[in-house]
């Protein structure tokens, strides 16, 4: 048992309200558990210099987390005048994945800004970002549809994310926490599709080595996650639903 | 009459959510109309270098703005590695405010930070975050009352921030919106005690300048904007409300 | 009787001395007793990014004292990598009073840059800046009208900034030295046109609070201060004076 | 076919140079092919502040690369002002596969700084970084046996790093060059123990999706190379490849 | 004939104003034409940490120009935030230049802040802040030796520095202004002693190169025109001149 | 007899291996006795903002040591996010010494990039860096001959550096090592054509001074040094040593 009472295998309870923020062309905030994260998706016309001139689109990802989302306050990055290098690896992390479902030749030379900003932190942070995220984006893109700025829902399938790990009992866990973060040997972030292929899968033992069954568990416990925050996000987006897949990634969509 | 509906001399609905962040000693969500600051308390047991030794507190504050908290997205200052001189003016007046309504001397060595990151933003985002601080700082006192690691709630008086202004056509406004304040031609922030003493003023007209009269007029208006104010922090403060006062400031009080 | 043996409402000796430095188009040494700020305005034939195709000018200002202006040594923000809150505020400051007497549109697309450095400092540079940055912006513009690139004086009113405050004993006082301004419990920076308009009022109590008589009492002594700084602008600026006020401040003028 | 005749499953040339640099602790140049990485590791007689007082070491890494290392000139980190994402994802991947392998109870309250600086780059600099780094560490950690500072090698077990990916055509690869890599549709790292144990596994898809299968595939591939590299890494440390596992991680190892 | 009607072996008129800022242990407004430096010399007791537990002092330099001290204005090092190259080699060739005639021994740890500020430039600003800052070191010791905080002047002679260089017509000139300076194929600095000893020579040609007899003949001016300026340092600094040498320069006086 | 048994006239062993990485237009390492720096020539197809439009090149230099090149490990310049003084005195120092051998009206709008990074210390690391960059530049050069990009080699003579100091015995020394420079009571770094001018001299006495004799005979010495590393030069440039000086050094050639 787990010290929130979960099984294994089991997510802790994910919200997903739309709509968050009033600004933006899509916006949400995602909890999964005590973890919360707003996501706000900004479209703007123009791509970043290398991209220019190639007829297509660029998206790109920020993450922060406030001061005092955590249970000891974080000196504010702003503050230190530099991102440490854990925020850079997560917000690149957040950028590859959305750029893996999103057909980038659909949206024409625009940048999708997504700005994850966690407000509460309990563990998965970077997970919650990339869930909330890809249902930010949709609401976005919905929006360019409605104002007729592109002709096809670009994003080419669902995608997720969720954590997996090893108890210092040596149980694979599913979706852990941050006090089962702290004491976990192995951690893992997987990235997939809602066909279930992988778009990323970042597996780090620092105390401890795994072994290829080990790492078969926790794929394993990641697929099924997966499954679920799939079908949250398609309670969320409703209608939406139906015109994810409608534009197939293809091989020249990459930059 | 006002875009939004208002009378002249008429506040947006404030609301002020307490605890809204789990892990901060002092939390609220302060809303003023369509402007939401998440203001958290922390409290640090050490004071920066210049106070060490006095057996004396101190309170600092920092302001953000998600990126896409207003119309434009804004570029993230992590990213610029910069803080704006906005965001500086604004938490050193933050700084300022509530220091001048706390007792350094009852709260020991301790820093209390004060984090305000507003996460949608329509005008008045600083007076908001006053408003907001002085309830989370009361908060987090009443937190270190009850371990009893102070004696007396060390907060002399009530305090609260509203802005005032001028439109174009000359009326004089109580609680600018962002389309409001972007047109005014004289912006003025007051900050001011629940006895009615002034703490801050800072009024400025860029595009136009402005009488002892019309002077006379804003601070009127501000100052009943402000017993509004104050009335709504009462109802969220319930019983911490009568503590309020019970130190009285000294003048050796002063950092 | 005042440590300098001045009366309450009595200014230091005042000094400008104009055409101090060579290069500037306009250049003052400005004196309020031992302060001392040199103040160079620099006409630069372009606006910045956010101004350019509107056809009219910006004007903009910078602010430093040279690291032993003070009793004790200041690192020095260029060693420092970063320009303090102190700096930025002073700055946007200084540019706001000289930006709110002068038509813009009468100037072409030009920034005027204004350099304060405060080379000795004993309380009020910031008010001595702004009063002698007046008079370096007329020696500038009275240079551009001379090659025939102005066709006006597009100043339209004359501009003086004071400090007063309130000292422990709570006496109101008019125009601080460091020593007052260092135990001073309110301190008040009052920006002023020859008309005896307000352009900018920065009131901060950090000790203590005051009551609405106390302001109207040190805003009458910053008007009597006012006066006199006017009067002694208009002897240095000799015939140029007539022609502040030819331009009309329109409302288009604002950026 | 590959581009340089290799077969999908096969490494380029790896060549190790001991002793590369004569001031460091421990000195090697590692080649894979045509990928050059000096990795020097210096040893420091104290630990950062988060780790002082528990009587333990630490094990810290940096990379870069000359500007002309790549086909392209890169502008200089130190130039820029600030380390990039990428770089600091390689850096801390580094220092995380080495301590993963080290006992840090064993090196006292001792910092190793282990530089990777690639002096010529064709694809696979982080696997050559860390597969030589290794080297470098355990030269390091021999130099202070020699001198008594340490009783035993603290050194677990072997550990090196092999990348893998998915060509255009859909084959498995191991050790992908430069040119292999900017076409690959999938890119993988892992990095394994001498026991076959994995320590990290870092695969991306930016423009493609992967299987379970072909995740095998890639896993198979990188055991394979794994064992090749183990053995040129023990036939460079000759006598000290017998007392590599003479410490065995211990749980209470972690920081 | 030079432009300013000198001859070739003529310095420009050189006058050193002691005092004249009031804050600083010693201050002087030098004047080499209409070159002007403010070169403030503070104490402060103590030394950085390369140097404490020695028994002995320090001398730093800094050095800036106002942004208008030259004809075109310069962005300030302040608002870059970085200091440039330029700025760095002359703030350590003054630094270097003041500990070659002063007895660190002598003056306990303390540092000699020594800065020296541009305020109107015309070629020779580093050459005139070498000269000024001597004399404001001097002046500043002297007041540690009427608080008796040191026993002895610990200056052991006297220390000028003076430009020559080589015009497009082959002339050796000594003291260029800006005008010639920008026109000069070589360009020479040289600090010497009171004794005639060389500190330090810095020549560069970077259109041209230099024969041995052109050195010849540069040094030889420089020497010259070092006889005058110690000249003139010794009739401002009075009856401290015989303090000067009263310490002599020992071995073990270096850093 | 110097500690590594060299006469005082004596060069170390030096060493010049052309074409070290593959990437850059021109590359050698060169060993000055331990000393070793890999000196890279790239060339850029534009030139800075400006020197645009003048039909004209420009060379600038880059300079870094490995953190461990030197006895102690240095923080990356990288990490510390600025570039010290004394590196920006070297880089500008190898980039005026190439300016002044090269005719850059013949190379058009390029720039030329050179980097020199040292990857072992012992001494002499400014002058073995202008020396191996100098045959760098020649290797990039003959390149874009050989592609009919120039049509002369633009290198108007040979060019070389070298170091000269006192001990502390009083003598005079060639190409100082790192434990003699450490001790050297005056320290002179020599640039010289191959037809024996002058282009750099930069000497400097920290604690000592040096007399007119003695600067003769560290410069009799510089000159006899320049003449054995301009044989070693010839050496290694083989065909091209006669293509240098078919182009002669214009006075419009300079910036």
């Amino acid at each position: 048992m787990r010290n929130d009472q979960r099984d294994y295998n089991e997510l802790r309870p994910v919200n997903i309200t739309p709509d968050y923020i009033k600004h933006p062309e899509g916006s949400v905030l995602i909890e999964f558990g005590d973890t919360k994260v707003i996501c706000n998706a900004s479209i703007e016309d123009r791509v970043p210099p290398f991209m220019r001139g190639q007829g297509k689109g660029w998206i790109t990802a920020e993450y922060a987390m406030l001061p005092r989302a955590t249970e000891q306050r974080n000196i504010r990055e702003s503050s230190k005048g530099k991102v440490s290098g854990r925020t850079m690896e997560i917000q690149r992390l957040i950028g590859r994945a959305l750029r893996s479902v999103v057909d980038l030749n659909q949206i024409g030379e625009r940048t999708v800004w997504v700005d994850c900003d966690v407000i509460q932190a309990d563990g998965g942070t970077r997970t919650a970002s990339i869930t909330g995220a890809f249902v930010a984006v949709v609401l976005a893109f919905n929006k360019l549809l409605h104002k007729k700025m592109i002709k096809k829902m670009p994003v080419t399938d669902f995608m997720a994310a969720i954590s997996v790990g090893i108890s210092p009992d040596g149980t694979e866990l599913l979706d852990l926490n941050y006090q089962e973060d702290s004491v976990a040997t192995v951690d893992m972030n997987v990235v997939m599709t809602g066909a279930g292929e992988f778009i990323e899968i970042q597996g780090t033992g620092e105390e401890a080595t795994f072994s290829g069954n080990q790492l078969q568990t926790m794929l394993g416990l990641a697929g099924e996650g997966m499954q679920e925050l799939n079908s949250i996000q398609k309670t969320v987006l409703g209608d939406m639903t139906n015109r994810i897949g409608e534009t197939r990634k293809t091989e020249e969509d990459s930059p």
